[in-house]
């Protein structure tokens, strides 16, 4: 089932067209969104969403959001869920309409269940490969009209990056810089472990700084973990205790076998980092 | 005006929805498009903008796209068009709706007008400015998955980088390479005249092969000018005869400066090309 609103808090029929042919979201990709887990009702860190829909949308230029529109258009979608005691809850925010003197951005709130891949990675892990991105990690600060840190509906590169690993035998990606340096996942953050340290690349050298990532730090350092943020050379994933794949929808996804190589085994360590991340909620 | 057509010959109104929240082209991007002038009821270069069409289409691995049907609508929407006697005649094609097991692609032409900036830029040229794209020009062959050289509409970065020309006061950016080299604009291809000698850089460095680039090397041939493609160096842009972009609806423009920097006069070298890619109608 899918659930649709606006942010007026009126519901929609998602099976119905409400979009334009000319809006620039699907004109161009200039848009922004976000991809939020509700269980039970509760959408988790829906602040820290809001907060990057609304820099990212800065990073595009667009008007800021109405985040109480948004806030609105979600309680919407979560109320009048009747499916499974999980969604997916996506925001969408684009520049509209091509040519409209008004700029009246395109907002909603969308609902959709979470398939069934989602929980077999969150329980069994995943086979990851490493693809360049193409970036050095020094580019994102001096040129931001790259948008590297934007989450951004231009995703066709992450679609194909996934494509790529699918075709590779894996299920997902981990994105490295020029340099050889660990970037993050198409549609996650990576967090390795060591010892009892938790590292994860800073936002700075292009990348989306992670909500669930986060999550998984405040949890894991009341737990007693040491984090760090810093750079991380692609070549000591294969060494770690644990190479994780942070994401909203999938959780903690451990990555048990990269490029096609075995990782150590990290299932007990998996398992005290979930524990960790859900001890938030 | 605006004129819409699906891919069956039908018209349809554009200033009503068509397209649902759930497609792909919208939350991800997940499309490719090409744009096209048509003057007087003639589209320009229409095979080749369909070739490149599939060719973004495969690199995305989408369904090979109906170019019958595209060509049928690019016809109903041309053969409806009441307004000047140019247009601009768009091409989107998506991968349809997230989730659609039958994975039917969403496919369309649009007739839009073409504004007054358009025609400012054609006659007076315009001001660019120097842009880093991030990648280095070896990058494009070596992985795929980036897209390069696709017309995909994840065109946000482009946009965004319009958009900086625009703070810098000027109207257009010449992407460069992290070696320093010329790869294109973002929405045009780059060309340059040295003596008799118009060169424009491969695209194996990941830039879009240029249509309106492709008939312009076409008719200076025959007008006698030697081309070549080759890498260009950004820093030979200011000793050049002529930098111009080609695209499209803008056809031959000229840079008249760069980096707020006024390049040499070419306004007769533009003269004297523009005449050469008019000969090829």
């Amino acid at each position: 089932m899918r659930v649709l609103a606006f942010l007026d808090g009126t519901l929609a029929d998602p099976d119905a067209a409400h979009i334009r042919v000319d809006d620039l979201g699907l004109l161009r990709g200039d848009g922004v969104f976000e991809t939020i887990l509700v269980a039970d009702k509760n959408p988790r860190e829906l602040r820290p969403h809001l907060d990057r829909l609304a820099r990212s949308a800065a990073m595009l230029e667009l008007p800021a959001p109405d985040l109480e529109g948004f806030e609105r258009a979600a309680r919407k979608v979560i109320d009048s869920w009747i499916g499974g005691r999980e969604l997916a809850l996506k925001l969408v925010y684009t520049r509209g309409i091509d040519g409209d003197p008004a700029g009246v951005p395109t907002a909603f709130a969308m609902g959709l269940e979470i398939d069934e891949k989602v929980q077999r990675a969150r329980t069994e892990g995943v086979a990851a490969v490493l693809l360049e991105r193409g970036f050095g990690p020094d580019v994102a600060e001096r040129a931001p009209w790259l948008l590297l840190g934007a989450k951004t509906v231009s995703y066709a590169v992450n679609m194909a990056a996934l494509r790529e690993a699918g075709r590779r035998g894996a299920q997902d990606v981990i994105f490295t810089a020029a340099d050889g340096s660990v970037l993050e996942g198409p549609t996650s953050t990576v967090v390795v472990a060591k010892g009892r340290t938790l590292y994860t690349p800073p936002s700075t050298i292009g990348i989306l700084p992670g909500t669930t990532q986060y999550a998984l730090f405040r949890g894991a350092e009341k737990a007693g973990w040491t984090i760090k943020v810093e750079p991380i050379p692609a070549a000591e994933l294969t060494t770690a205790d644990a190479v994780i794949l942070a994401s909203s929808v999938r959780l903690v996804t451990r990555v048990h076998t990269l490029d096609g190589v075995a990782l150590p085994d990290s299932a007990a360590l998996h398992r005290e980092l979930v524990a960790a991340y859900e001890s938030e909620y």
